[in-house]
């Protein structure tokens, strides 16, 4: 029995306890509300956990690559949906590979992506659903009105190696329900139905409710929480399962310590934030500022201070990106070390 | 004899001639200034690059932990510096291993990590060299005083395991200098010499010279360069040999397009830039936003605009930590594959 403190750092670690409760909790979120829970495994590309996820009551996964879906169909994972514009010759090659293999869904905005998605389909033999990605407020991908949704919607009805299988949108924004009614308002007449609508983001995930369009939710972050969701509010510092202990490395002045980790194991990401991370152990201490492989914490705030070889648990300010520079999460039970899971979709960068 | 335009996206991509150029062209500056060498290997992580550069000329490579110099050791390289405390029990324990190995020299900055480091020489009854590691504004770790480091100097060649071997600091500054002079007027009526003055940066890279204390230059970034330092002057866009090839998406709006490379792909590393790269084939184009598998660019400065399907060549903010969310590196010859590099050292996080 090894406990975190024997860890070498840094190291990536999960509550295993807190971690069920947080699937747990959130699966029985989406029952009471009869939302079909379709959890995003880019947070932590492990399919031990997707697998926690699907035995909970999850309907499947959400991966945002196919390199994502490919490591999740090996471990046996059968229903995947990929959000995503899968775009170019060789990642159609891999979807078609992949086809007969698992039930995936996958998304389309143009009909460039659509006419590439039925010719993968069409070599593999096998009907792939493809629903129409929608923009409401995210500024990334996505139809900008329901007449073109509804334009996508007729080509992929159209095309025999295609099923239509409804809208999808990234965040779920109170712009979404009208652009859903108003696709609804052309298809229906037309004689197309559809059912799913998919929404997502842990920030919105106890709000889902609220949108009753959106039948399907897509939350990532929750089984960890992180900096972000904490300040959000979607979580709190207790219920947050993800940290990652660090070693004191340099005290060179009295309010300044360094930590063995920097932006090859915090990444860089602020989302809004100033610094880089909560400090478990002295709440005050600002994460200042980080080099590659040093973190530079500020404990002018802190009544104590640290020594050279004290180890800091710091909460990231964002979880899936730190996941993925680890190549393994450590899941202990009340700092026991019980279970060592690889990080099995890391490096799958296409 | 495969082209890049074959190849899936994202994929890193090194332009082998113009790398061979970088290198060769700092290695003559540091002969013409008698600088010894020593490249930073975290930028490539690849121990294929590191002997080009050794081979080239370099007194040996930097390290800046000791996963990476494991990797390096492992490839036959015997002339490793990792200037980093290296602080804990199990880290101690691997550096022991290593030391009979390899020619090693790391760095300190307090009594704590000395001893740490005397232990680790003990166990494995070889000498170790220890720099002193001293602040020369950057903020980050050293001692900020010439006695400190004086003090620290007298302490390494009072311990039978260890070799005083010298100063370092990061980067090099002009009060790099006289903190040296001043360390060199305490130790050398003590009896205590050093020639070693180890200093650093791509950015200071063709200013080495005008530091004559300084014997030793690290560089990383001037094997590929990047956005950064092209902003800095330190390289040009022409001699920028590494890139990120990707594929365009989605184009929902007449400005906005989307490319299949995110903060998963480039890293989040600003580097007080605006924006997350150059796209090349459009140099009016804003990298203006990402998220982990999405990058946004606005095109609305652009006369030309691309459709889904079109590959866009991206020069990142800061190459070192994207060469690291890359498993592997493709070295062509003007756009043919020459050779595909294992980024050996990546996911060696400690």
């Amino acid at each position: 029995m090894k406990h975190l403190d024997q860890l070498e750092t840094p190291v990536a670690v999960i509550d295993l306890d807190q971690m069920m409760t947080n699937i747990q909790r959130f699966q029985e979120y989406c029952d009471a509300h009869h939302i079909a829970n379709r959890p995003h495994i880019k947070t932590h590309k492990s399919p031990e956990i997707a697998w926690l996820q699907l035995n909970a009551g999850a309907v499947g996964i959400t991966c945002q690559k196919l390199g994502e879906a490919e490591v999740m169909i090996a471990a046996g994972i059968r229903d995947v949906f990929i959000p995503y514009n899968l775009v170019g010759d060789a990642r159609l090659e891999r979807l078609s590979a992949l086809l007969p293999r698992a039930t995936l869904s996958v998304t389309a905005d143009s009909a460039a992506v659509i006419h590439g998605l039925a010719q993968a389909a069409r070599r593999a033999g096998v009907p792939l659903t493809v629903l129409v990605e929608f923009e409401s407020g995210g500024a990334r991908c996505g139809v900008q009105t329901p007449a073109e949704a509804a334009e996508l919607a007729r080509l992929i009805a159209a095309c025999d190696e295609l099923r239509f299988g409804g809208l999808m949108t990234y965040p779920t924004s109170p712009q979404s329900t009208a652009f859903v009614r108003a696709v609804r308002d052309i298809l229906t007449p037309a004689g197309i139905e559809f059912a799913r609508v998919s929404g997502g983001s842990t920030r919105g995930m106890w709000q889902a409710h609220e949108y009753p369009e959106v039948t399907e939710h897509r939350a990532g972050m929750y089984v960890f929480g992180d900096r972000y969701t904490i300040t959000n509010g979607a979580m709190t510092r207790e219920t947050c399962s993800f940290s990652v202990i660090t070693t004191v490395v340099s005290r060179p002045t009295a309010d300044r310590g360094v930590i063995d980790g920097g932006s090859k194991t915090f990444s860089s990401d602020l989302l809004g934030l100033s610094g880089h991370g909560l400090v478990l152990e002295y709440p005050e201490a600002h994460f200042s500022g980080m080099s590659e492989e040093h973190g530079i914490i500020d404990f002018s705030a802190c009544a104590r201070r640290p020594v050279v070889g004290d180890r800091l648990t710091i909460i990231p300010n964002h979880c899936c990106p730190v996941v993925n520079l680890f190549d393994e999460l450590v899941g202990h039970r009340a700092g026991v070390v019980d279970v060592v899971w690889p990080v099995a979709a890391r490096g799958a960068i296409r």
